[in-house]
């Protein structure tokens, strides 16, 4: 396709030349379109061209070339999974933290909270009837255990809380729910997954099984976290792959009762664990902070070298970059590396409640969490004013087609807790097309990062961070 | 860049009309590339055309729609995993006779053989050094096992068997050979699984690990055959995912030391099976033959749904359609399931070595054994005087994309032990671009499988047989 597309294009360009047609209609930009209005502040943006262009150098072929790669895939081989109250997450942030010492950055405090520490154990789901047969499983997280024995039901398959909700209780009393809803968005078909072992309770279930919150497999269980409720009993709740999930689904649609065993054990504990806090500190205005994020724990399969490695290392970079460059802004650019953001966004909730009294000194926070591919621009939140003055800069990134702003109320997922406060922030917007064929699996690893996207994710991460802390203004709320 | 594509073929397309411009050159067809000059037999096949429209009408939108795709799921939901010398095999070709029978096709033979009956048991890899991780694995067909406690040792990596032969024996002994070679073509990158184990027992390895061939993983482990030789100490031997061996190379190439123990139990013993022959007999020459072919086992994972249920049912259809439009061909159309081919050609060798002195009257052999997405064309083994007829048979097929002919000479996997001998044959080119994403894996299931182009691969299959075993010349040799 990709070949053929270049040939079209060069035959293209000729039929241009010859026809003397010389300008298509230019693509209007987010501030075009928008009619903002951010006077001379525009001016004063375009200015920072020539830093934009001495980053990008830097990190894309300078000294910093494939560092952010080669660090994030020395430290995930090293440390593998980091779930949550685990010694290997200490162990990483320990290590993160002299990683970080050793660029001569010293403005590093460590926050401690506590956070859940679920521990998967064993695993095993067999379908009886109509044929015996084993099911990929992935508990998830907080999932309580099964008896020894497991249990054993028969399976009722929804494809929806609608469908679900219409049900009789008897239906559904004493039976494993598979709720079977296919992947439409992450936001939405997660909800079975995060909410699907509490209906199913509600109604009598024993036990609570998800299709995996994916639009591609290749026969892949995903994970990850769900929330039971103070006054619902708990049932065993995992997830299994889709072809596992259509396959019960289509002898359940003919008549043919499903039986499974399931078998799950797990243990879970209270820990201690720590937000990792780097300072550069701003020239004019450091109690001003523009916070660049990413999460530092992971699931307990794959890696965690995409969910949220990725995220992560840019964040660690930035700082990095600046001192290297001497770019000092105005205010202080902070790094923070959350940690038990999987079971619960644990982490970044512990820091909105002990900062809450210096949220207003946030002048922009941004997250990594979704995907280090080729960046693509931000996904905002803020008054119109703080888009159009966020637009404004990422016209600078046109040269590496990181220029779109998507408008969004709940950018993220750490940084949510505090944005909906009213703090403007943004999270990466990247070519993440694939992000959840490969996210809470044991495919999440080095095998997805590539070093040249992740280059630029940090350049871009960087650049932009830097601007926002150095320009005139703070970005209004 | 689909999109992107997109706009630009469109607006290329509107300048190509301003400028007047209105043809290119057009894509010249194998015979008018390769100077075929069949004569007046052009015109003979050219009308066959009304035929292959009332077959592709019949399959595509007429009553057998969707009928290849409907009993190809009930089948492998019923049976599963079929490998060779189990029961569930024997029985899923008891249901494939019935289902035939119920067709009123009754020239239905079977013909037993002895098949090699390889059980996976326990398997698990754990990575020792540098840190613990549990490896994925599925061992490799006839693997033996290892000591109940699993043979741990250090590893050794190549990325091919120069540098391997190039290693000091002394490097190797005792140590855990991985292949680490990446996916080029299946061809050529299988030959690390299948000759692996004993090219590193030669050099006194005590276990042999091969990178799962595919060139894309979500840590998914692929199985497949793998030969010992008489005269070389069986080891055991298993595939491992991409994202693990790729993690093990990073490390050895750091000279970081890792330690694996490999746990592999399995059984052998020889069991009995049978290939299935449905014939539609000929009108003129019924002991001429065209064979259309699949296999009936599949590995132990998944649902042998691509490999090979696809081929199998396209297969199955062909004389059942040829008999429901009462389209009987002057020579014989045979339908053959092949048994055991996933532990090396068994059932495939065992028609060859039965039929060894009727060889002359296969007129023509195909086999669809590499998925059946939306078909293209033939991979055509013959003479160039054969080939052209196919290339104009291919032809009428246009309109279904499925003109192509590409040049072999040994096209399929079961019917290269006929082929080898002179007998012209042909193997369905389809869009299987990503069949080794799910080859020999737990996601080889209906998942993978597409009603709409099984319909079209259903009525090209059909069709060619139909004209191969009618047109009044044989294939010539």
């Amino acid at each position: 396709m990709y070949l053929m597309c270049k040939v079209l294009f060069t035959i293209f360009l000729r039929f241009l030349l010859i026809s003397q047609v010389h300008s298509l209609p230019k693509k209007k930009s987010y501030s075009e379109i928008k009619s903002c209005n951010i006077g001379n502040l525009a001016e004063e943006i375009a200015s920072y061209d020539s830093v934009v262009r001495d980053i990008v150098d830097y990190v894309v072929s300078g000294p910093f070339k494939r560092k952010t790669y080669d660090e994030l895939e020395k430290f995930v081989d090293m440390f593998g999974a980091r779930i949550s109250g685990s010694q290997v997450l200490e162990d990483s942030i320990d290590y993160m933290i002299k990683l970080t010492q050793d660029e001569d950055l010293t403005d590093i405090v460590t926050e401690e909270l506590e956070v859940p520490h679920w521990v998967r154990e064993q695993e095993k789901i067999t379908m009886l009837e109509p044929r015996s047969k084993n099911i990929a499983v992935l508990g998830l997280g907080r999932s309580v255990s099964t008896p020894p024995e497991g249990v054993t039901s028969d399976v009722v398959v929804f494809s929806s809380f609608k469908e679900f909700d219409d049900a009789p209780i008897e239906y559904v009393e004493g039976k494993i729910v598979l709720f079977n809803a296919i992947y439409t968005t992450y936001g939405e078909t997660a909800s079975y997954r995060t909410q699907g072992a509490v209906r199913a309770a509600e109604k009598g279930a024993v036990a609570s099984l998800v299709r995996s919150i994916t639009p591609f497999s290749i026969n892949s269980p995903h994970t990850g976290s769900q929330y039971y409720s103070e006054n619902v009993t708990k049932i065993p709740t995992a997830a299994i792959t889709l072809e596992d999930a259509d396959l019960i689904n289509r002898f359940y649609t003919r008549g043919e009762k499903v039986v499974l065993n399931i078998k799950m054990q797990s243990s879970f504990e209270t820990k201690t664990s720590r937000n990792t806090l780097i300072d550069f500190k701003g020239t004019k205005n450091p109690e001003k902070l523009v916070i660049v994020s990413g999460h530092i724990d992971s699931w307990d399969v794959g890696q965690g070298a995409m969910d949220d490695g990725g995220g992560l290392f840019v964040s660690w970079a930035a700082p990095i970059i600046l001192k290297r460059l001497n770019l000092r802004p105005k205010r202080t650019v902070r790094a923070i590396f959350w940690t038990a953001e999987e079971l619960g966004l644990i982490g970044a909730a512990a820091y909105a409640e002990k900062h809450k009294n210096e949220s207003h000194n946030i002048n922009f926070i941004m997250e990594s969490d979704e995907g280090t591919f080729a960046p693509r621009g931000l996904a905002v939140a803020g008054t119109q004013e703080a888009r159009c003055i966020i637009a404004e800069i990422l016209k600078l990134f046109e040269s590496i087609n990181a220029s779109t702003l998507v408008e969004t109320d709940s950018p993220g997922s750490d940084i949510t807790v505090i944005v909906k406060d009213g703090v403007p922030g943004a999270s990466l917007h990247n070519a993440n097309e694939n992000y959840f064929w490969f996210h809470h699996t044991e495919g999440d690893t080095m095998n997805v990062e590539n070093p040249e996207e992740l280059d630029l994710c940090t350049a871009f991460w960087t650049a932009v961070a830097y601007i926002i802390a150095d320009i005139s203004v703070d970005i209004p709320r």
